[in-house]
């Protein structure tokens, strides 16, 4: 299926007035950065970059799209001759995905032509967006977990193809698993699950519900024991399955109370080894609040999948550089915002002291210089990779390799943040972004 | 494509466990309901159904997800089997989309065996929840505007596909238009777009920029007049155009204090029929807080797709009745929440008093009784229609036209709120659920 029409109509406008002017052909830059962290993060998590490479390969203008265009006038007859052939022949340079941002930090950098580059403005922006706020959020619940797994479960409080990219985007930041069956299967992600209410409802009895769930699935199986008493489902569940049970959900009550009571009750039914998973309603700070509580896994739905609180990252896709009729280059901004957006093309370093990040660098190119190389940050790590090189892609980035180089990533680039990067408050980004001139 | 797997991994081991014990052929009844109002709503709007039923079309394992199935032994292979033929059979009744809900509304009622619709929670939740969350707050935003138009342009702030979805359901809540060119494709919805920053910087000037957008775009387009200085632009925009300019678009400052300077500034110009279009960070409280400014035309992201603060509704998909061995009706519900969660089929009616909702009065059955019909209810409006017959869709809910007649529906039935349900405020529910016995 195409992806070229999941962009927003003044694209096309404006690329057709550009065929007409001239200025289709100018070379020139966007960026698409973030100017904040949305909700007083201390640190952002990028997530998607995978899924644009794919959606790119099939950014095609098919005979549907160009008799929509032509149907509907959106753009004259030169525009739709140029969209037939349109394939994406830039270069993209960017965060690895996985990687952390701060304001600032030139997540990606898509040179090529404005005809080239301005066409892929909402679909870079919507997967990025998406991606990166779902990621954020699931790496504090990663953190405040601590050892304990981490299941994705929130699929029903996402539209139903954002539930798989929000599977793989926790997964990316530390999750272990997802009860979403589409995103096992496209990205090789762990799938998980146990049972609904509705199982211990269509039985007779709970005693008939466990009975049937564990010689179907084993007795390494977890029995939802709150239907109706948590204390009379955990006897249950253990006289049904035994001492050997894998495990038993709580999906209500007040978890630390409810979970030391199950704890103890198991111990002393001999069920030392059934383990406790919880479900009700958990972000980062409930999370938080059960390390002390004898819980071996977290299920976690709304929040990781909406961000929470904060579905949407703040990332914006803005030309910062082209060249004008000469073939100089110039570095552009809008002048109302000049404080958080900076023209020029950008490369970028994180700064460590000691392993530890104390900057987020960004060497500025205003004009005809080159941007710094690796070289000149010995003591930095150099973030940006490319992604797209003359059109083509690179496919180490895409499908379930690229998932799970994504998720490597990320947990090895965490452990440079400083310690006060980990706390849950709001409060200003962990490290500051310098911008310096590119020599 | 299928959306089979657009699932949680536990719906499909649930239907093996009951096929082994003989409970998948149960007859039973699941309904799809919210416990309550997101956010001190006044009432929610359905939305997504259209959508749903195109998706239960599609509902069908195939070779890629039955291979996934054994290879990772989710299931057994008589579940293979069964999956292999699976076509959801059942009937499902429920509220018009574009309709109104309260807390405890029958939004949807899936009728079948166990089997049949189980496997249906996550795939109507996923639907539901996020078009409806969108719709809400949409619905809010048509209200604050009154007469003047809302266009809806987030798709950048939503995951690529979300962002489709998203501008449906704001279109069905009194959104006259989005920028997103694919729900413009597969659903009639009008498009339209204006130009970006980038534009303007592209160019030498921003003359330059507005002449060329008049030329490939006429007259009749609208200017971005706030990339430098606003006046300046407001003085290049006419000059260049004419007093014909269909519009200019401010998408920064002060927005009262802005759109009444620049509104002073085209009349002095001789431009009184350019109109004004605002586009900075809009919700329902800013659009409210511009009623008595000379803005035309309101263009809204973020808060939008994103539900302006709720991205998803708390709706949840439970098993209320079910036979039992002997082909009685069981009503059932969880112990724990027996509070908001209620047992049994149920009718559902808006109770009017001249014209205006006083109620929503839902007769649940709770054993073997029918729900009351419509007669029973003469003061009422009944709310539910059949959307599945036995496994056939009515078409007629799909597709443009399904998305049409929910956005009629839709402004029809919002006429019947009593003023109070008007207000932006937190509050409870503008009218209250009534739970009555069927005869």
């Amino acid at each position: 299926m195409s992806s070229a029409f999941l962009t927003d109509r003044y694209e096309l406008t404006m690329l057709a007035a550009s065929l007409r002017d001239g200025t289709a052909s100018r070379p020139s830059v966007f960026e698409l950065f973030s100017r904040r962290l949305s909700g007083g993060r201390r640190f952002g998590v990028v997530a998607g970059t995978g899924r644009l490479l794919t959606l790119l390969r099939d950014f095609r203008f098919g005979e549907d799209e160009l008799r929509y265009l032509r149907d509907n006038d959106v753009v004259d007859a030169e525009a739709v001759t140029y969209l037939e052939n349109y394939r994406f022949t830039g270069t993209i340079r960017g965060y690895r995905e996985g990687e952390l941002y701060f304001p600032g930090s030139p997540i990606l950098t898509v040179e090529g032509t404005f005809a080239d580059a301005v066409v892929l403005e909402t679909l870079a922006l919507s997967v990025l967006n998406h991606d990166s706020a779902v990621a954020t959020a699931a790496s504090r619940m990663s953190i405040a977990a601590g050892e304990r797994p981490l299941a994705e479960m929130g699929s029903r409080r996402a539209a139903e193809q954002s539930a798989v990219a929000a599977a793989r985007a926790a997964y990316i930041a530390g999750f272990a698993s997802t009860s979403n069956l589409e995103a096992g299967r496209q990205w090789g992600i762990p799938t998980m699950g146990t049972a609904a209410h509705s199982w211990t409802l269509l039985h007779d009895s709970e005693e008939d519900a466990f009975r049937s769930q564990i010689e179907s699935l084993g007795t390494g199986t977890t029995l939802l024991v709150d239907t109706y008493d948590i204390r009379k489902g955990v006897e249950t569940a253990i006289r049904v399955a035994g001492t050997g049970l894998g495990g038993v959900r709580l999906d209500s009550g007040d978890l630390p109370l409810v979970a030391a009571a199950v704890r103890q009750q198991l111990d002393e039914l001999g069920a030392t080894g059934t383990k406790i998973t919880v479900t009700s309603d958990l972000d980062e700070y409930a999370i938080a609040a059960l390390a002390a509580s004898p819980v071996d896994f977290y299920g976690v739905g709304t929040s990781v999948v909406t961000g929470s609180g904060y579905p949407t990252a703040s990332m914006v896709y803005k030309l910062v550089a082209r060249q004008d009729s000469s073939g100089g280059w110039v570095a552009v901004a809008k002048a109302s915002t000049d404080k958080g957006s900076k023209g020029g093309r950008k490369a970028a370093f994180r700064t460590l002291d000691a392993g530890v990040a104390v900057a987020e660098t960004v060497s500025v190119a205003d004009g005809f210089e080159q941007v710094d190389t690796a070289a000149e940050h010995p003591d930095a790590r150099a973030l940006q990779v490319v992604l797209v090189d003359g059109g083509e892609i690179d496919a180490a980035h895409e499908g379930a390799t690229g998932t799970a180089s994504a998720r490597e990533h990320h947990l090895r680039v965490r452990e440079e943040l400083p310690v006060r990067a980990l706390a849950l408050s709001k409060s200003d980004p962990a490290i500051p972004t310098l911008f310096v001139d590119a020599d």
